[in-house]
């Protein structure tokens, strides 16, 4: 669900390692097991990396899709279900409990109730109504598995010890979750890295992700001696869900770059070329975003495993 | 297709319990065998109860959805085909048959041509053209799967040996198919139970499922004695497709389930909460509606494996 | 991709008649392989087969849609994304490509722009960057599978040792791509047959398909001593994706085919009926379209299979 159930990250980071470097060596270990994947909102990489990644455990997978028409679910207590919800979520998550072994839920914020996306509405909803283990596949405030995937990335790109991490806001034209950013904080500030976070007034991260770390608004200074670029839109926490700003000079480009300490680039995808980084620096020898997205199938495999071997 | 198909009834139940108890002891079954699994009506349960017990018993599945756009499919003789429909059913079902083992079809009723629904023209023009084994997922007069994974429900949580089982008409805001209601009835008039039906005059379901059993339009009467209380709306059979009456007086409630001899409660799902059920009911130790969920995937997978064995 | 991609036509035709006969016998090749099938337009055969295909091989298979919003491809080098593409075909297919083993594509042409369709812009950029094997389902100008389906078909009904096959345009009422068309064309002049193109004038197909063969615009002429009778709709070449005729005289009927020699009738499926091909001609037994369909498993698992080898 979040960085916060893991005991050492060093450990889940071996881990995963092991996992990239043999991902057919515990073939065995989905056997007779099946894994519901629910998406209520649209997916490419998640979506691909998860059915591989249990492909690789041998674990059965199936895809549910509920964006689609007819299957509006309620979340309130005691209401009259005479409106548009058909099916109430408590019926929804055990029927799906009962069927599978674990589930893995991708439900994005709305964007416009702070207070009901953080609270995290729909997955909490199916972790105390299904019964099974349940994985997040990026929920209103985080992404785990992409900050895992980003993690796993960062220890086999870094050179130094103890990495410079900077994360950046960049313009994008809608409005974004803050999940990924909140997550990539929440992990960075946990592992064996230096993180910096910057971004134009008002775009401060929720402290419960960010752990209070003061933002650096100029991103040239924040920039400098990085070791890794992390480009990232997000709309607004405290005004919620806004878009403050459009500023395109806040894109990553190769001239800024130039004041790191040669770092690599990465940014989750998908990614608006030459509106959040230029072609020249997602087209270099030190973008390494692909990389990234190929890691998406060891972070899920990794945390898959490790719900399996619990299953014993 | 329907109960008719089943030679003796107790036989398959027995079948069906053996299958829950040893889920994947029948996994070379499938083996090298595939079914498709064909919807043109959304689904939650049989979706993912059909996938579920496929992966049981080692059978590929395929899933496809028709209802989006593009296919829509003619069935009549002698048409010019110049309008709307891209295929005539007999290359599709044909085709279909070409490709899998097996086909397993949801396509609901209209409601709005009765001589039509009735005649199962979607099912019957698979059956007749794609020569291989074909299973309704709810078709627009039955839904077999649903009345087999009740009767083995019923079976699991009886305490005499002949219980009395009402089903009860409950109102919801829009007109639901007959398809739950007709197999219901026609599966417990099969079995080894009593079986009660009330709900609003003009409710009558067709003889041809109720058996011309005499409906108890006084709820509260047929719920004396009552050992399982089985709600489900549905439309007009008689004024085909309409909405007759959206009485709460007909839900079910605490109050009246003390009527029972503490009755179980069931529905198929999903349920709308507060206007089918209270959810004091629902959310009682009688309710069993997600263990009679749970149980869709061993009525399923009792079914595959007859057919799979058939097959040799 | 493409009949060019064939060394020699005959050895290919003799694997697939031994894939044919023994369909399990390769379902260790594509253990721990997993192949994406990704389709931007609508599908039932090839979706169904080459799911079915995989299936045979032993190799996973994930399945895409990416027709459903929110998923805009870029194509364009050097574009500001400030609009609708949310992701650029380069990260877009490097990514799948990390993901799978291989790649499958089904992306129709746009019938807009003759120049883009024809220079393949999603397939050549697929290829491109996404670094695995690419197999075309279907793309802006060529079907191969289907020809190579088409070309088994005839190979196992032909009772000359060279047929004559004709290839015949027939009315239908929207604007069809030429892919089916082209390919058949471009197979079946290198296979050991006999090939005649028949169409209303202004139907021309490009002669990078056609080779050039001069068309016969009398159809009746064309189907004497036939040995088999391919009917498909195409839109214009010349006047790119437009309908010049809807001429119902041009429909495949039964006394056409009596001045054939005694031909088998095929298309590739669906076909409108009474507008393309009269009931009597489709249901006749000359009609191989049934079987000419299910040889859609045999040519992609074929390819599939020869893949799968070539790995390793």
């Amino acid at each position: 669900m979040s960085v916060k159930d893991v005991p050492s990250l060093s450990d889940l980071l071996e881990e995963a390692l092991e996992v990239k470097q043999n991902p057919f060596a515990w073939k065995s270990l989905g056997k007779n097991k099946s894994i519901c994947l629910l998406f209520l909102n649209p997916s490419l990489r998640t979506r691909l990396s998860s059915q591989r990644a249990a492909q690789n455990l041998g674990l059965d997978s199936v895809v549910l899709d509920v964006n689609s028409g007819g299957w509006k679910l309620e979340f309130a207590d005691g209401v009259v279900m005479n409106g548009d919800s058909a099916e109430h979520i408590k019926e929804a998550a055990a029927v799906i409990g009962a069927y599978f072994d674990m589930v893995a839920i991708r439900a994005f914020a709305s964007l416009k109730n702070r207070e009901e996306d953080y609270s995290e509405k729909i997955l909490s909803a199916f972790i105390k109504y299904c019964g099974v283990p349940v994985i997040n596949m990026e929920s209103s405030t985080g992404h785990p598995l992409q900050a895992f995937a980003d993690l796993i990335t960062i220890t086999e790109n870094k050179i130094v010890e103890k990495p410079k991490v900077v994360l950046t806001w960049a313009p994008h034209p809608n409005a974004l979750p803050q999940a990924v950013a909140n997550s990539f904080a929440e992990w960075m500030l946990k592992a064996d890295v230096e993180l910096a976070i910057t971004h134009p007034e008002g775009y401060e991260l929720s402290s419960e992700f960010s752990g209070g770390l003061a933002p650096e608004f100029d991103q040239r200074k924040a920039f400098e001696n990085a070791d890794f670029i992390y480009a990232k839109n997000w709309s607004s926490y405290s005004e919620y869900g806004k878009v403050l700003s459009i500023d395109s000079d806040w894109m990553v480009t190769s001239e800024k770059m130039k004041l790191t300490n040669n770092a690599k680039f990465m940014h989750c995808l998908p990614v608006r070329r030459n509106q959040i980084v230029e072609d020249e620096v997602i087209d270099s020898a030190n973008s390494i975003v692909i990389e990234e997205a190929a890691n998406r199938i060891v972070s899920m495999q990794t945390v898959l495993k490790m719900i399996l071997e619990d299953m014993g």
